[in-house]
């Protein structure tokens, strides 16, 4: 944190200032608030000065000699991307489903292969806290080589309350020790243990009496969240579980109508949620009212990719008024992926956003998503110090050379991290 | 070229090997000839010997320590990827195009504001030989950062002699300067030219009697290529074009059924084309006329999802017995990307195609579709020592960790030019 950080003469500095208050919807998340030659000063982790480079220059002239240089000369230089959407702390890969599933396997012959979310989370439970911390901490390595600086992490590998308990207070633990800022969601309610099939009121009456509480009681989450859909929870099952959440003090999120419409995106208003994520099938009624009371709506691009399944309509939910935020969904089964910036082109090119809009979705708006806005999503002086700066002279070009990772320089509470798209210094547990 | 490199212990070592001869249909695709704990001795820029480490080690026991040692334990190796369709050169790039095509601008709005492929052509031709010279040097250590170590290459921005010839000698001199191989195409019938509007067959009569005559005559190309569409050369006239190539000695290619149904995949297979390209409205007659004659169907799923159209039926193409291969089709207006792993992903996830076939796609078949197969595009003893290497443990797991670029390692002509993800050594022109 010590040294200053002074950032020089970027071809685009994207500042999305002025926008803490209220998740950015419609036009609005078109207006970048771009500055040519921008420039940034950054001290005690915290933005200092953001503005033309002959400003930045002129005001802190005397002290120019003690800041470490960053020369963003013909590069764009963003907030630091914010995912607020992972399933961050798991176990193993299953890289031999994918492969089974592209080969014509059904369904239900992967699972009787013993693929499907109970794989993960057979092997979650199984993995120790130190194996756990370690695969996440790498995972989060990847991230951080991606851009991204704030990621939202949610347990629900478990479903019983020792392997909810793990994933959570490891992601509590990877909060501190990685310079990626990791903000936990409470998500209990991710699938019907197979044990409560025949009677998932029962696990539902777990979850809002034992399990609840607890996270609440040990402070090891901010969100709650549910997988509401045919199948899983029903909305009145969700509305129970979120509603439990809010009386000890954890605020809703929701995945909502992802495979079926299902009442997602309108109990999302209802509860008051922060978000609501995937939205592929979500009613227009439900989206209006998502608008009205401001939830954001978190498109998950990748997993439609990953899934070969059409996606969500961006393009509608933008235009009607939605603040939309994308995330990476990152989990072994429906997402494995860290990459931000690639899910920001799919939203451009499969959800017709425009690159502008991506840029929002991806800083301030995901910053919403997870309570942060007042800290970090946008470039402004006292905001933290979480600059992703990549190898294109715009924002348009950003999305226009696809398929390629042009991250370049990342900084993290005003300390560089990544450097010429490589990490530092060896980022390790120990 | 000097020290022997030996690279040690891979988790798979891919080699493909027996597949020279002709590319590989159908289940043969997925013959991927793996090694585990597999290693390689490279000297003299050649392959000497494939094979489990311990027989590598037993080989060359007196000569161990001479050798550069990569160490790619827990990693995937494979031969060097192949690009068989690039427009590597060109000046500029129009991602102001792509902004307006988001922004929901027409077509003919775009024109009218100065895009499309003219655009390239006005600035290629203003372009010096050296300029281009620089922008496509720096395009191909892209390319390489990216695995790829040999490219072909088409003219086709200038349709007319002094810049076809341009782009054509500026190809041969990247294949001199730089480390990646890149194999030359004449497609000055990529276009009709604006002043020929009016009379194509005038531009044909050029094509044919001036230009092809005189690419051959100063060894210009090997393939000669044409955009056979409608609107654009029909079949009778692209016929004619391949067919005075073929009198020169120049291999016809073609660009067919991209857009419209327009006997280009049966055109092929009639004039012995060694490849047809793009392929997403072949007609069933056309694909399965060129499985019997065993033209090289290269596909470019990330034009497809650049231009946001539905890609060519892979699955159906591979199934039908032709050899597949896959191309970035790199250029400026419908593709701006080198990287060849996310296309091989796209490939996966858009045409079904699976982790398996698409190494195949990548490596042999596309060393088939520019008649390089005797030379690159397997790991055998004698060929030239192209090889990459992956961050990930396994072929499948290469498709999976999807969105990210997993290089770590790119051997080129027995040299290591890749290390880390990076360039060894600031390649450049001077
Ligand atoms: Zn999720
Ligand atoms: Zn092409």
């Amino acid at each position: 944190m010590g040294k200053a950080i002074f950032i020089r003469n970027a071809a685009q500095l994207i500042t999305i200032g002025g926008s803490s208050c209220a998740p950015l919807v419609k036009e609005a998340m078109s207006e970048l608030g771009i500055i040519e030659n921008g420039s940034l000063w950054v001290e005690e982790g915290i933005i200092q000065a953001v503005g033309k480079d002959e400003e930045i220059v002129g005001k802190f002239s005397d002290r120019l000699a003690l800041a470490e240089i960053v020369d963003a000369t013909g590069k764009l230089v963003t907030p630091g991307l914010v995912d607020p959407h992972t399933h961050l702390v798991f176990a193993g890969s299953r890289e031999n489903e994918f492969d089974m599933r592209l080969k014509g396997l059904s369904y239900m012959e992967i699972m009787n292969a013993g693929g499907g979310i109970h794989a993960t989370t057979k092997r979650t439970k199984k993995a120790t806290y130190e194996e756990l911390l370690h695969e996440s901490f790498e995972r989060l390595n990847q991230f951080l080589l991606h851009g991204v600086t704030t990621v939202e992490a949610k347990s629900g590998y478990g479903m019983e309350w020792e392997t909810e308990r793990k994933q959570l207070e490891v992601a509590k633990l990877l909060n501190i020790k990685h310079p990626i800022d990791v903000v936990s969601t409470f998500m209990g309610a991710h699938a019907i243990p197979k044990e409560y099939k025949d009677q998932p009121d029962g696990f539902v009456e777990l979850l809002v009496k034992e399990m609840i509480p607890k996270v609440a009681e040990l402070r090891l989450a901010e969100f709650n969240d549910v997988f509401c859909e045919q199948g899983v929870f029903t909305p009145e099952q969700s509305r129970r579980i979120l509603e439990a959440g809010k009386a000890y003090g954890l605020t809703p999120k929701i995945h909502a109508d992802e495979i079926e419409p299902y009442q997602g995106a309108e109990l999302a208003a209802e509860t008051g949620a922060l978000s609501a994520d995937h939205l592929l099938k979500a009613s227009e009624n439900g989206l209006k009212a998502m608008a009205e009371k401001g939830v954001v709506g978190v498109l998950l691009p990748g997993t439609a990719y990953f899934l070969m399944t059409e996606p969500a309509n961006g393009r509608k939910v933008v235009d009607l008024g939605v603040p939309v935020a994308l995330a990476t969904d990152c989990n072994p089964g429906s997402s494995p992926t860290v990459s931000l910036p690639f899910i920001m082109n799919l939203a451009c090119l499969q959800m017709g956003l425009t690159p502008a809009e991506v840029i929002t979705a991806a800083t301030i708006n995901a910053a919403h998503a997870i309570g942060r806005a007042s800290q970090i999503g946008s470039l402004e002086p006292g905001k933290k110090g979480d600059v992703t700066i990549f190898n294109v002279e715009n924002y348009m070009k950003l999305q226009y050379l696809y398929g390629m990772n042009h991250i370049d320089t990342v900084i993290k509470n005003g300390r560089v991290v990544v450097k010429g798209g490589r990490l530092v210094e060896k980022l390790s547990l120990s």
